[in-house]
């Protein structure tokens, strides 16, 4: 009798204190405002075990195209379980030959490991120095944030890679693309390049570039 | 000739401005002192792509022990390069019946991406809610920073999984370690747990506790 | 008469720098969007004195129940002034053996000062080692972010404590809580934390859980 | 034709990896509710390069007042595109004599560099230690965060310098207006700053306080 | 027999991860270099649960001086443990009449429990609005990092506080000896707050300042 | 005779107090190990005036190179006041013609503010979205952080500009530099970037790179 009692002070005191839950996550709400620290938080009582999973990385990206290599992120809000969590995952799919070109992540670093196959990787520093390596199956491989990087598919087969993100968002920013694949007047990626007008209007042609 | 001074002023750039590079990375000097930050950095002359690599994740840990599981961790200083930089890794193995028990990341939250196997995974919320569910390859889950939980093969044969955190070092509290293996004495476990006197007793000699 | 021209410049002037204070702080608004950062800001011209004011901390808890100890939070949004802050506080009330059973805060470290009374405090560390202090009257301790602890009476009489949070909102995982009130089937719990069928299904029993 | 299809691909890549870039910046949107880490972003497909850009800075405030001086903030939400980026920017004109009195801003530190003219400008510690220096044109100066500064013409012309914040929101209390300037009664003034009811009604009366 | 072996086992995983847990905590080692983010850390094989205590707080400060009251702080790295943890405290004794002077703290909020007597607390904006309000027993109060804030004895006998604040160096600058116990000349404290000559040197006389 | 006491106890309180200021800042000493918060700071009694100023700004680099542009950096620990501060400055001269090259700073945002002339900017978001502008004297600008961007003098004469960075180490890393200007083995380049051989090799004729 007495411990039915206690019982009820105990959910009591479980639930008086369980409002603080709230910011034990905050599951991505797409259709909410944003701000700086990232999408608005799903209502707690909406969320559910599927918030923090996600499939898509189970399934090899389509490396039929130019770079023969296709990045599939995990980020908010796609998963919409990291969002302000501070850290992200994506998938590497390299077929034969592939490349990740030079790209960098404005929001995090980036940790890589090599599931299948060997794949050659490398960033640069602010002083221009290269670091290089060659990585193989259960090998890793840490990325500054900000700087520029690249994975390359150095072995015979395909390679696959999983790599995580200090950041729910880290942002990608593909060199090729971000010169040559949007309006930049030629004129201007030149001047801040150094390469010539005829090599910037090819790949602007190649890449879907105008301008 | 007018070229050669032009390069001689590009090169002095640069190296004008190379010091900034400094804080791009700041690779664990285990020998210096640690700050909340993190470890000190090795002099950056002397940091090579090795700092930045690790080969640590690429071999099974040893999942001869009672919980048929192993943890093997790529945090700093090991993966030195991750040092100050947000993100770290892990891998899991989990033999047939293996188990990661209950345990929070003080320092992080975590992203699991399962490689082989069933793995059943779960957290438990403030609210005391429990977010369950059951991964097969290429699925992924993001447990939230600090709060308790498991991952546990469901499969049939061996799991494997990798995992990432939004820290390189986000600390690792294991529940029945904190509990049972150590000296807390054992009126103090049971007061704080509720668990019985034969139950902490008999745990705490299974797992080396005294007191 | 040039003294009024003046102050109507000064006044002007104030007036359109005024509008940098709306990050002065940002009081709770329960009703708007939650993100990652915290709860939405009321309109900084509704805000009075009464939103950095909080009455609650000044009545005892009630201690009637099965740890004869309570614990009122002063978070956000209860505590809405403290939302963004980065600190807030709680009261902590032991009747004699009461006791604050083994929790973390997932998203804060704490800092306790002991009003009345005799308490016995303590936390787990990751390398499972165990730091215990016994605290009279203006002792204070520091638990680290995310780590098991607990307090509990020592003393003759009760005790009172107040404890301060490096976050509006800490969060509480109360492990007992955590591991037997809710749904997290038995031989999950189990497996995961070594305890016997018998424990888990008692204890699960006294607080609440089912499965 | 086969190119054709690869560049398709590319786009393909490129679209399905954009939504990344959400998190680029966060354009101040202040019709949006506001959070802990600054305002609601503006939908990204309606920003410009106008959110970018700012032209408020290029006009000389007006220094026809009590202190001879303007502020001209570039905060967010003005210079809209600084929101959660960590920067922020202001112009200080000084007429002949001019000052900028004591002040704090508490969410930032500041950097000046003179453009014309020269400034007295120093700072007070929290160990009461005064740094004094006379800057001139080319001159900068740090201002750590939340400590009382001034900026003084100390020259013979005008000065102009600008300043730069380590936050879009870095907040501006300048010490005469917030005792002087308000109705915080006299006599709290008077006990809390150990001033004579005599300079605390006459600065009152000057500077529009009341009470 | 086997069981032996699976201890061994485990140990072996809880101590080959035990490095981990040198970030759990930072405790001050006031002997080491200091970095932005505080004190050097202790070699963890020395810290003890003494590191994390603290009895400075338990007695009153000196009341006998001019502001009747004193401020006994628990910061890093007289309490040494909550060096990077993100949270402190300290002790406000209020004789009758007493007054903690207009101060700020640069590097973190405040929140204030009352536990013995009646104080008037107040801050002051950016834009210059007076938030005031009179606390008694167990009222808190929440004042935003950087702004001026008081507490005042408003009651008939003595009263008794303590604070915590978000940091473990949340500094403090005290408005009248910032003024007036420094070599500030006279004619800068002048110019940047509007005082006259009769007042500033009158304050620096009592409070110890020269020039 | 009282009132010498009483000046007794204040400086006394004043003094018991003083050590929480060694945060209010960390001036960089280059000697001392760094950690990834930054540089160690320099003894605070050592610390004078002179570590927050800097006069490197005021005169204007070297434009006699092949960017007819030069970047001045006032970064820690050049800029010794600013280490830990999260804000540090840099100075942009552009000669007639003169370009900053596509560059990003890892490490913070940027913003700029013209002194003189006519400057053509612009950034790329992650997205591949050019946001481009012309700046004339005053006008404003701000970058986001580790997005490729850059400045040309687009007027007839020289262009000045101050820019500002929301970090004490923002980092630098210039593209053509960092394509051309070291030892990445030219099919690593062409590679990860679709440029074509003769053009990297040109390039890295031009800028002194190798391989």
């Amino acid at each position: 009798m007495k411990m039915i009692i206690h019982i009820f002070f105990i959910i009591s005191l479980v639930s008086s204190i369980s409002f603080a839950s709230v910011q034990d996550f905050c599951v991505a709400d797409p259709k909410g405002p944003q701000s700086p620290s990232g999408y608005s938080c799903k209502n707690p009582d909406q969320v559910t075990e599927n918030d923090f999973a996600f499939s898509g990385l189970g399934k090899a990206g389509n490396t039929s195209n130019i770079i023969k290599a296709a990045v599939t992120p995990a980020f908010a809000p796609a998963f919409a379980g990291t969002n302000g969590l501070g850290v992200s995952l994506a998938r590497l799919d390299l077929a034969g030959g592939g490349v990740i070109p030079l790209h960098t992540h404005p929001g995090a670093s980036e940790a890589l490991v090599v599931i299948q196959g060997t794949i050659c990787a490398g960033f640069i520093s602010s002083a221009n120095k290269v670091y290089l390596k060659t990585l193989n199956r259960g090998d890793s491989m840490i990325f500054p944030q900000g700087l520029l990087h690249f994975q390359l598919n150095s072995g015979k087969g395909p390679a696959l890679a999983f790599v995580a993100f200090g950041s729910s968002s880290p942002g990608l920013q593909i060199l090729p693309f971000a010169l040559f694949a949007n309006d930049l007047p030629s004129e201007l990626v030149e001047a801040t390049t150094f390469l010539s007008d005829a090599e910037v209007k090819k790949l602007k042609g190649v890449l879907g570039g105008t301008n």
